[in-house]
């Protein structure tokens, strides 16, 4: 691509003409505004004006996805809307290679504009100056597979819960029992970041001494995501206590940090950052609205998450397959020529999710987090563990799940327990 | 309110009986999770849980807003979505007064739910543990007055237009026009923060010494709000450089910075923070999705803005007049006891549109951006901002326009060129 220049694709829906429509866009987000102003010379537009590369016009709908859209007055009754993919590309200088002065730029007003009834941003490219300026993922997967130890499949995980409510006491036992069970990688949810009656610095410590324990006796370290999600001037201390107790990760919330705060967590972090995305829903769901996670992952891998939240397979949420597959996949695609980032996978994941999910995306290079498919597993965490092993394993030799159960019972409980 | 809770209000809709549904957003946002975990214990839940405090059903709809969403099995045909408003309270103890993890759970994961076919904040109390940590808005409207000397009318401003590409040379003039037309308030565009050809530094020392040698002058010194929004590492530097050179104004992009981010440009900030929205449309423009502005602008004001974005009346983007209403008037409402902000009207505002936003918000403690309907006055600038003051000295004294204008020529040059 031209060094010089962003390129942002947009999925929009518009009463009005295409050429118009991407027009005003381009407009609206660099030299443009609703009136002529004595400065707009041509030159300048020139230099500094956005481009329309591409517009590819796709299906035409009756009513508009959005409210608040206005119609061209020319336009006679039922012309509809149509909808189509427009490519813009802007000057590198008139933003710098700078993350939240990115977002002003190819995110900025559009949404507001009243010639849409709908407009999402789909796809970014970057130039090499983004890659100079943002190292992004300091440890990808291959950093993570060194600090966990596990190699050649999935790391497989738990989510501490309840997620919210335990108090510094009770992960001890918890954690404890989490590692001697063989579980590679354990985080904290979400909800629980640095409440009053389970401190993070208290809660490090306790975790880490049991952790430190069982890898001393057993050689394998568990890597535990503490989530130091906080205001920004507290990001420096929280990572500073787990560095400090021999941990190998920290969790952030990206959305709730805002990508600027995430990349200033990388500016500094020691430790690989587990990035969880909630309130993605609130910028995706809307399918004419906000942004694809296309774009959401190269900006996560762009403030330098080395692990990111993608749904998992089967979910209780919102997402079906097709789109958590794609989500998984994105992240496997290189960015700026890297920027390798390792999915999580989470919400009712199971030993019998990891069929699907490998036939889906053919990798092992994913965090697989299952709460249930371990915790509550009838044979007791250790088996739950086991049994989400087994399920990657008849999924990568391609041996069906009862098959393989067959010969592994903690796969054939699983199976029992948890299939519907 | 209790001192030790956290009410939110969502606007939900849903295929599931209400009550199992606010249910669920309790659960999925406290102690709950899709299995029963062996710690979710009755006195943790009573502890920790969130509370439904109230369901209030509206209407119901055929077709589900947002796709995605589930239907219970037992649910007949036609049973259709219902939309209720759901009031849940969080214990404060879960979250602590920290702006980012509240995001993590008055919002988090509540979009992606497959039980809602709709989910959107729309309203928020927080105890006054958050007053002391965020101390907000720290000059507000009274601090913006006594800085700009601008008291008893709205501040009149204007933005620097092309929004992008203009090189540092070209502000010494423009500035210099400006400030001599008397005009009380300028503004980067959000598009222009720190590009190569007009970087930050340079251009604070061009804009500040064309106001204050003005200044010097007459005695009136111009408010420049400098678009400082970049990565966190750079805000200090970007605000000192504005403070260095005597300037009373720094711009930041809310939703590019984070309120993270912006909060900590609050923490040193020795001026006024122009709060900019850019984005909003993200969050927003979906009925059912993302935030109202009721919420976004209390997490701005926690942030501590001083200055909020609201659009303003007639505007050209897709809000109608009644929301654009209705934001002034959240501004205006105190929040935790005071945190006063000073609300931003700008798009396609002229003289005009003095008239239907007073009658709308019976304030003049506003700043309103026009322009086009400065810059582009048939009789220059300084008619222009003349022009902008006797619309609201007009709708002040509830006089009409037009006979308001027979007295006042730049008022009735204005009418012929922008009204339609």
């Amino acid at each position: 691509m031209e060094q010089n220049r962003i390129l942002a694709s947009y999925y929009i829906e518009t009463a009005y003409p295409l050429e118009h429509a991407a027009e005003v866009m381009a407009g609206e987000q660099s030299t443009g505004t609703f009136i002529s102003v004595p400065g707009e010379t041509p030159e300048l537009q020139e230099m500094h004006g956005a481009r329309v590369v591409s517009i590819t016009e796709l299906e035409s709908v009756d009513h508009p996805s959005l409210p608040g859209a206005k119609v061209p007055k020319q336009s006679g009754a039922g012309a509809g809307y149509r909808r189509a993919i427009v490519v813009l590309s802007f000057p590198l200088d008139n933003v710098g290679p700078s993350l939240p002065n990115l977002m002003s730029t190819v995110a900025g007003n559009l949404y507001e504009l009243g010639e849409f009834s709908g407009l999402r941003l789909i796809d970014l490219e970057l130039p090499d100056a983004f890659a100079n300026k943002y190292p992004g993922p300091q440890f990808g997967i291959e950093g993570t597979r060194t600090l966990s130890g596990v190699h050649d499949r999935p790391l497989i995980g738990t989510i501490i819960k309840p997620s919210i409510g335990l108090h510094t006491e009770d992960y001890g036992p918890l954690v404890r029992q989490l590692a001697e069970a063989g579980i590679d990688f354990i985080k904290d949810d979400e909800l629980c970041a640095n409440p009053a009656f389970a401190p993070l610095e208290q809660r490090v410590r306790v975790v880490m001494d049991e952790i430190n324990r069982v890898a001393d006796r057993t050689g394998k370290k568990v890597m535990y995501a503490f989530n130091i999600t906080g205001d920004i001037d507290e990001l420096r201390r929280n990572h500073d206590l787990v560095v400090k107790a021999g941990g190998t990760c920290v969790m952030a919330c990206v959305n709730s940090l805002g990508f600027a705060g995430t990349a200033y967590l990388r500016s500094f972090s020691e430790l690989p950052i587990h990035g969880h995305r909630t309130q993605w829903g609130a910028m995706s769901r809307s399918p004419l609205l906000g942004m694809s996670f296309t774009v959401f992952q190269k900006l996560c891998r762009l403030a330098g998450v080395d692990h990111l939240h993608t749904n998992g397979l089967n979910n209780k949420f919102s997402e079906d397959n097709a789109t958590v597959a794609r989500a998984i996949q994105d992240c496997m695609k290189p960015f700026l020529g890297g920027y390798p980032v390792m999915p999580v996978l989470s919400s009712a994941q199971w030993a019998g999710t990891a069929v699907p999910t490998y036939e889906a995306v053919q990798t092992t290079d994913v965090i697989m987090v299952a709460g249930g498919g371990v915790l509550a597993h009838p044979g007791g965490i250790a088996a739950g563990v086991r049994s989400v092993r087994q399920g990657w394993e008849a999924a990568v030799q391609g041996i069906p799940l009862a098959d393989y159960a067959e010969r592994h019972e903690e796969l054939r409980q699983a199976i029992r327990t948890f299939s519907k």
